[in-house]
């Protein structure tokens, strides 16, 4: 394998921006999928950055993502708005949902994005971050294909249902808390029962309908969402607001893009973006924010624990580090978004 | 000790109301503090209700909650107000935060409110609940004095800091999630070790720093937030929206109102009101979440669960079934809140 190389931002930006080209995405549009695609890349979340590409091409190549969607608008409230996005791709819609309830909140303090008919978006922190970086409290919900069992139950019915806030800290990185609300994925469970590990208690029942943390018995069985009645409570409070309210699928009904043939996946994303200084002077909050992580910071540090940090400290400084001296790619990844049309990745020979 | 006496909630709210009004309250307000207590125990929150008074009446004895708070209540947007109340008492100044943000709701669809200089305001939920009981999706935070320690911490900066979000449900009874963002408490510790049972892993980290589920070892060392990392991050957002947004105080200097001496308590909250028809039609809505909750109910239950329910749900029956039987009370409970001076408690003899 060896070392990944590293590539810089602004040219594999320009690779994916290629890529989408090529299939059809116009070039303004594809420039923001790359935008909120890289930024997972560059905060660390590898799986939800250029990652998410080869599916994406995929679905567009098969008609089963629009390459070209009308987005529809319409708002009840100035600050409110729904958004169409007519089966196009995630991080479009996404990105276009949060600038427009950060453009809202620029004038009344608040703004709020319900979307449907949309698609895969890939790190709901990318997009609370927005909001975080305009001197708002950010807040993402996003509901997925049914992989958990609520609370009590034996059948799929909540997605991983990402939950996202991003806060502003003054001189620190913003805050971003970033969680999916499904526990384990199969994926990781595969992966134990292939290196001979049991699973953590709490991720999955097994084909009796009781916890087991035997993975063999977990695959027969359900995957659950985090800790309990709790995470279960806040998964299905994601589905209603990103689905049920918004007017997108919800209840399971949300397809993968992966894997959806009959019919669009019908996404709903949800999106809330409000000024701290509709509650109190933006300098007093900085420096209030900023006394809260200093105070966080001076706790001493558990068994394990280099420092004590907060939600979004360390992809802040991976994407310092990334923005700095490039994204890591293995041979395999750089090859396979080559072989997509992503040619530019790579400086030309001579340079 | 016997079976519980049911005592009728008009009752138990009348002898709230006179234990309060005996210690300066005025009747308008201690009508609202019963109202709020009385709710809890109504919904089976029981620790969260009456129980409350006997700390509740030593601070105003004792001066360290104001009878006859001042709020001054201020906005920067039409929807956005901040709270200062004065010292007063956490369910007076909490139910009228949720009124005002409601009243916010009303007209420009959207309300929050920020409260600081607070105290203790029982059940969150309760609070969260009045919004959906009004078309609006509520959110509630509130911050409370340090017990558990930050993800990869050992010492506590956290407070039980409870989250809670209620959505109306159309014919349902409305969704409810009210949830501790710790995960135990020290009171529970303790009965694992009188009883000489293991406490769940994820609870608490020994003196070590080290996670343990030793009792004795926890009671050494410091509980933690529920799930940890994301949990952890939760509770810590719950901190920033109570606490640093609002002005009040945060980051471990919350006192606790059962023992706070030289100075005010300063618990925040953090209120947001906003109605589903913003986003889509009421109708609509109601048969939206409607069908979430029957394809919920349709799954099959997990082993030791007799049906799979949302969260409320089960809050939502026993409130029914107090409402109609009363509400159940130990002779201790009855007697502590008679010598309070909530003799109204008991019908007269000859009733």
């Amino acid at each position: 394998m060896g070392e990944p190389t590293r590539i810089r931002a602004d040219l594999a930006r320009n690779a994916a921006i290629d890529i989408l080209v090529a299939r059809g995405v116009p070039a303004v549009d594809a420039s923001k999928v790359a935008d909120a695609l890289i930024a997972a890349d560059l905060r660390g979340i590898d799986t939800h950055g250029l990652a998410c590409l080869g599916d994406y091409v995929l679905a567009l190549e098969e008609g089963r993502i629009a390459a070209t969607p009308k987005f529809q608008v319409s708002q009840r409230f100035p600050w409110a708005t729904r958004l169409d996005a007519d089966n196009g791709l995630g991080p479009l819609a996404a990105s276009e949902a949060m600038a427009t309830a950060i453009a809202s909140a620029e004038t009344f303090g608040i703004g709020a994005a319900g979307v449907v008919r949309s698609n895969h978006f890939g790190a709901a922190g990318v997009y609370a971050a927005m909001a975080a970086e305009r001197g708002c409290i950010g807040i993402v919900a996003a509901n997925a294909s049914a992989v958990a069992a609520p609370h009590g139950a034996t059948r799929p019915l909540l997605g991983t249902n990402p939950l996202a806030v991003a806060v502003p800290a003054g001189r620190f990185a913003p805050l971003v808390l970033d969680m999916a609300t499904s526990e384990g994925s199969r994926k990781k469970v595969r992966k134990a029962l292939e290196d001979g590990r049991e699973i953590p208690s709490g991720w999955a029942l097994g084909p009796d309908g009781r916890p087991t943390t035997d993975p063999a018995e977990a695959l027969k069985g359900v995957m659950l969402p985090f800790a309990g009645a709790k995470g279960s409570g806040l998964s299905l409070v994601v589905d209603i607001l990103s689905g049920v309210l918004t007017g997108a699928e919800f209840g399971g009904r949300v397809l993968s893009v992966m894997t959806n043939q009959d019919r669009e996946s019908g996404n709903g994303h949800f999106m809330l973006a409000f000024k701290v200084s509709a509650f109190i002077d933006e300098a007093e909050y900085s420096g209030r924010i900023e006394t809260e992580i200093e105070r966080l910071h001076a706790l001493p540090a558990a068994a394990g624990f280099d420092a004590v940090t907060y939600p979004g400290e360390r992809s802040a400084r991976i994407r310092a580090d990334r923005a700095a001296f490039g994204i890591p790619m293995t041979e395999a990844r750089i090859a396979t978004l080559v072989a997509l049309g992503g040619g530019r990745l790579r400086p030309p020979v001579d340079a």
